[in-house]
């Protein structure tokens, strides 16, 4: 039988996921929440703790202490400054090794996938896990993109893998050709509704989420929901695109009903690496 | 005597800086507003026309009706989608040759300039008629970046540069290694607002604005001015660097001013191309 799992929670509903998996599975899971990052709902009713992101010490004892040997990290984390990390010893040194990359976007995830193998726990991915969410070279729903919306995922994909070369962002907004939005650390829902407002006149807009090229996929994959579909036909874009292998969508059923509900496609594409 | 100059006037003061200092050289100008797009002041008591985007043939007659011969291209202009272009037939043709690349970002630009050189126009930067508002390798004001807000300048150049070969933006806010936001579409005002909403605990932030790798610097070149400043201190951030030679500054001695007063540093840098 498996070793308890242990799972990194983060935002978004991916954490339950797991949770709900592992208990049809009948494995056990310990989860441990982060302060003001994890939806309260996530823990109701399942074993946890809570930590905050700097304190890597005590978040390793309690894993420990817990049982677990086997860990995934689940759903978005928001990187906080220095200020806001207040490093613990263990934290420093993270630090100290990496510089102020150690914070930057991927550096920091790494770092923790980095030092929990180091621990001696074995870090594996979310998609290894809920298989059935990865995307797939497929439509969901009825509707697919036409030869403008092929020409502006084309773009986007384009845009988010050079974005991703510098180790920023997943999401870009691509509507006839022109660039909308690009995605920092403001998150998917709020880079739709500024594509919303940066929309032209004319149909189009296209949604590309893909992974970065060489991204640690144990710490963090691009993720669309029901909630991705209805932030995109709010913003009046015509339809959604994924990395098929490389995205997770929760769940295909769901988003394959919502889209036809909204008239948007959501399609996952294949990408030579 | 140099022949009238043709003001192709976007958004901003940059046009009315070029009228302004060819009156001051005694050089006839005659301005090209964009509808929805120029400043209305801008084009108070100077000679002008009103034009779109999508109406390359009638711009091209007006301008050789108004004994223009040399074109300028100042401040910027927003690109439509082809339903808010609508193209005439000139256009048409642009287009046909550059399919939907034409439209993205600076290819609608660069068309422009080509189509103004095939009718025999000779087209000049802003930078060659305004060479002292171009962005000097130096402080303005008083304060001078501290390591931490080099780090981030150096993180906010790579990443921009990246963007930049995409053919997106010009713009990127970095705090303690984590880039908050980039631009695209929204333009730099809208994206300070955002980095400050995005701005984590802590010192620190900086904008980074820089020219894109290859550039076609007479349609565009990344321009900061008190407004700039202004916006960078509502958002909370420490300072402004600008790419030396490749950006305006409106101007230097303002600019400086204004740093000083809201606590700012801003910094021309020099980028190894």
């Amino acid at each position: 039988m498996p070793a308890r799992l242990g799972i990194l929670a983060g935002r978004g509903e991916l954490p339950a996921r797991l949770v709900e998996t592992c208990r049809l599975n009948g494995r056990e899971v310990f989860l441990l929440a982060f302060k003001g990052q994890t939806d309260p709902q996530t823990v109701a009713g399942v074993a946890h703790a809570r930590t905050r992101l700097g304190a890597a010490a005590s978040s390793i004892k309690i894993l420990k202490d817990a049982g677990v040997n086997e860990v995934v990290m689940a759903g978005a984390l928001e990187r906080p400054g220095l200020a806001g990390l207040r490093p613990d010893l263990r934290t420093a040194q993270w630090l100290a090794r990496n510089g102020a990359k150690g914070l930057g976007d991927d550096g920091l995830l790494r770092a923790i996938v980095r030092t929990l193998e180091e621990e001696g726990f074995r870090v594996v991915g979310v998609d290894e896990i809920l298989e059935h969410l990865v995307a797939e070279p497929k439509t969901y729903g009825r509707l697919a993109p036409d030869d403008s919306a092929r020409a502006d995922i084309e773009r986007g994909i384009a845009v988010a893998r050079a974005l991703g070369l510098a180790d920023v962002g997943q999401g870009v907004v691509v509507q006839q050709g022109i660039v909308l939005a690009v995605e920092a650390a403001e998150g998917t829902n709020a880079l739709l509704q500024r594509a919303g407002d940066l929309r032209r006149e004319g149909p189009g807009g296209v949604l590309v989420k893909v992974r970065k090229p060489g991204q640690e996929r144990r710490a963090d994959l691009p993720t669309i929901g029901t909630r991705t579909v209805e932030g995109a036909a709010a913003a009046g874009l015509s339809g959604i695109a994924v990395e098929a292998g490389g995205a997770l969508v929760i769940d295909g059923e769901a988003v394959g009903k919502s889209a036809d509900a909204k008239g948007l496609f959501v399609v996952g594409v294949t990408i030579d690496s």
